[in-house]
């Protein structure tokens, strides 16, 4: 044990802020999640700076915006040369390793181009995104050949449930009356259990090679960050027994959504009405499939959580471990007329925050609610902090959290951003719309959420007085509305321009980095008497030799 | 001889647009560039993007915004991963090859990073901004530790020129009639004759080296961009014998400047009137001295390409070789109050830019003047093209002027953009101004130039009513004014928020990069009919297992 604290991250994936039972939920009860929150800070206002899973974890993994990392979608390799948190933390000795999922695609072309060998510990590094991959699943194997099975996929073969392709085969399909196998890439059979024990299944495995890594770990010696990356609730959506009947038409609730949002003018938002995942996930009938087993997948992991804290607690982990709890993203289920995720409504861009640090500064925060405006790209910048890393406010674009955690002043942030590129979409088809316009922006103050849609005009929310945002004021003609569109232009113009990729270089060096009259490079100056007024000291001892 | 044709990109440094006889200067007579023009496009509206030599050469080498490629100033790193021109040139076999100046400072902490050992050939291309470096001198030794000497203080020794700093003593300090040293970097020093006679001069010895590298070229048998980098008529002013007396006060055009600019109330512009090197400038006196050296290094620039150009016709490299000629940015000279570069008038940002191509499909527009919107970093792109490199546009930001050069339609460009950090200087001092806000965006449209001054209100010029740049209409409330104010920060804002940094994935890949609903990831399909209708194939072929 050092004296630094370490670090488990957990983080769930596509799973919504507003399905715990400490965010509200009336019907989910996540016991286990919500200890973690009265011994710890719950944050109200958590956002992703992308709703879609590979460009949010590129900017959770970097501390970076998606305008600054470039990974601005799925399967976009995050480029050779960007720092991430885990290389932050292996220059002091500490270790950032990964059991789970990252969504990172390496640059298998930067690497060839700058010569590193992709197997090399430094090509290792660089093709999972700066973390030691202790265990690597992303958690969607549609089509597995065996020379690309996961660990899991052997560990379900191991275990009795041998297939071609265990994961889709086991634990993400059901089986019918005559024991046929179900897919559960159909949403029709979310309901069915999956053809897994629930000790076998992704998120049990995942939660035992956790306690695997920290038994390892305690031998090793050295501090760590323990990513622990859930795949569920993502899709496909389907939840072992007894998970998979918890749930049903009585707990569900209804969408959040209004007819006059299903007739706007606004031809991004209408295309996304009008993309087949949205119209699906806007049928009740499909609603009433797949919210029980989103919410079933949910009341797993919190059991598996609360298996994992007690295991934690035995072992003496408990006393010296910050814990973070998150998600990548939300997931919209229905609500606005739109699944999945990909938009900016809270649904989708707000994430469940819970951080708990057991040291003693944090004593007087546990069970603390925060809505301070935190940013995903904050946890890096904290959890360098805990592990005594050199802050570069350059490189990692986040904000230190941890005056919040022990009850002190000094964290301010007056706006969120977020980023969205749709240049796969059907949107972007729909519309016609070139690669390089098919993103939006988005900056909320806590107040107004404001979307940038380039080549259309904006949308803006009210949360204030629309807190289900049901209503864009994009066009509205009100005084405040116009008045807050061109106030929220000009702070994403202030965001935009800003130098994100001035990277090789700390504060600290640019703050030495000032022409200094005494390098012997001169500009302007007319004779020697001018020299000496400005320098205070004779030309003449500009150089060692006393030259001229 | 291979079937491409070579490219000799020249570059002056601190070069203004309009110190040239094609761009219209009265008093300075410049034949031979004169004759380029003549035989090749003369770009009139070519802008850099940033007006200081470290930023604007990366983005003449990247072809990407200084917003891209984050190397915002002087001596801040261009980070390892981001590629350049000669990285492109290199994977279709072609040398880019450096004779001079870069001002490339290499990132060393990045190399350690990925282990890519500085003096290895990816360690060397990285260090030299992708060059081949077959002459890589920076111009600037105002202590010259012997370790750190160039090839030139070598060859200035071996030619009898010995001292503790040659460059210093010979190249760039004068003599008094006693026969003492004085040095150039005092600007009352400016109209003496440098210490040196003209063949032995930086201009003549860069011009020498270009010459040896054609010849080792034309063994080599590869095709070739060799990019000949002049130090002058950057400062140190001062210009070997004869040309230090060709030009005296008969020749120095009177300052283009107004009381009324003085009387600014913008406190950035104010704070520039108020930096030494602006003040120095303003001064009659020290332009009467500067001005004559200046246009001596011109002059003798030009004699130098005279010679080369000759050369290169005696030995058959012209027919088979495209000629740019151009500079890094401009030089105030007392203009607006101001000195040196840093801003935005066309004095500082604005660039002579010729470009003379032999091929026969150029032969319609030999002595072509173009007023098109161009960059600088539009250069990579049509060398690019020119070498048969595919372009890729999300890496390479400029565009490719082939068709202008050709005679054909294809080339717009709406606006020109450049930045400019200020985080070093004595404005950012005298404003308080942190370093992360001290950045500039200037935004052209050919009529309207805006500058957006982060933390101030913006400057704007309209160049058709005032060509001048006297008249700041920044707070100007004439409805034109408000209106041309609010498109510039909208296009900047389209500008900024584009995905710059998307670089990992070409168009063509992106295009690619829709989720098929072939791949297995089934994202909101309900039952088999709808996977079916969607995609026109039944389910149970969508593996090659035919699952489920």
């Amino acid at each position: 044990m050092t004296d630094k604290p370490n670090i488990l991250w957990i983080m769930a994936d596509q799973l919504r802020f507003d399905y715990l039972s400490c965010y509200g939920h009336p019907h989910l009860d996540t016991p286990n999640i919500d200890a973690l929150a009265a011994r710890g800070v719950r944050f109200t206002n958590a956002y992703v700076q992308s709703p879609v899973c590979g460009p949010s974890r590129m900017s959770a993994y970097t501390g970076r915006y998606v305008r600054s990392h470039g990974a601005t979608w799925n399967g976009m390799p995050l480029r050779v040369g960007e720092p991430t948190l885990g290389d932050h933390l292996r220059q002091v000795g500490a270790r950032a390793v990964l059991v789970g999922k990252t969504h990172m695609t390496a640059d298998l072309e930067g690497m060839a181009w700058l010569g590193i060998d992709p197997q090399s510990e430094i090509g290792v590094a660089r093709s999972q995104c700066g973390f030691e991959p202790f265990e690597r699943d992303d958690g969607l194997h549609p089509d597995s050949p065996r020379q690309n099975w996961s660990a899991y996929d052997d560990y379900l073969v191991a275990h009795g449930f041998a297939s071609d392709n265990p994961w889709e085969d086991f634990a993400n399909s059901g089986l019918d009356s005559d024991g046929e196998l179900l897919s559960a890439w159909l949403l029709k059979n979310s309901r069915l259990a999956a053809n897994v024990p629930e000790e076998h299944s992704e998120t049990a495995y995942m939660t035992n090679r956790a306690m695997d890594f920290m038994r390892e770990a305690r031998t090793d010696g050295r501090p760590w960050m323990c990513h622990l990356s859930y795949i569920k609730p993502h899709w496909p959506y389907i939840v072992p027994a007894p998970y998979h009947e918890m749930y049903d038409e009585r707990h569900i609730l209804p969408p959040v959504r209004s007819d006059m949002e299903r007739e706007t003018d606004h031809p991004l938002v209408r295309a996304y009405h009008n993309a087949r995942v949205c119209k699906s996930f806007s049928r009740d009938h499909l609603r009433e499939h797949v919210i029980p087993a989103y919410m079933g997948l949910i009341k797993q992991l919190d059991d598996n959580l609360g298996r994992l804290f007690a295991w934690m607690d035995a072992e003496g982990f408990s006393e010296n471990t910050i814990i973070a709890f998150t998600s990548d993203h939300g997931d919209y289920l229905g609500d606005h007329w739109m699944g999945d995720k990909d938009f900016y409504h809270e649904a989708a861009v707000k994430v469940p925050l819970i951080i708990a640090d057991p040291r003693p500064e944090a004593d007087g925060t546990r069970g603390l609610v925060s809505d301070a405006l935190v940013e995903m790209i904050d946890l890096p910048a904290t959890f360098m902090e805990a592990l005594g890393c050199a802050p570069k406010p350059h490189v990692i674009e986040g904000r230190d959290l941890t005056s919040i955690l022990h009850g002190k002043d000094g964290f301010s942030r007056r706006y969120v951003i977020s980023e969205h590129d749709y240049h796969w979409s059907e949107m972007a088809v729909a519309l016609g719309q070139p690669q390089e316009d098919a993103h939006t922006t988005m900056i909320f103050d806590g107040r107004w959420k404001y979307i940038r849609c380039e080549g259309f005009r904006p949308v803006l929310w009210d949360l204030q007085n629309d807190p289900d945002e049901l209503v864009d004021l994009g066009a509205s003609e009100d005084p405040l509305c116009v008045k807050t569109r061109a106030r929220m232009e000009s702070a994403l113009l202030k965001w935009a321009t800003r130098h994100h990729t001035r990277i090789t270089a700390t504060p600290e060096v640019l703050a030495r980095q000032k022409i200094a009259a005494e390098s012997g490079i001169l500009i302007g100056f007319w004779d020697e008497a001018e020299y000496q007024d400005a320098v205070g000291k004779p030309f003449s001892s500009l150089t060692p030799q006393g030259r001229p």
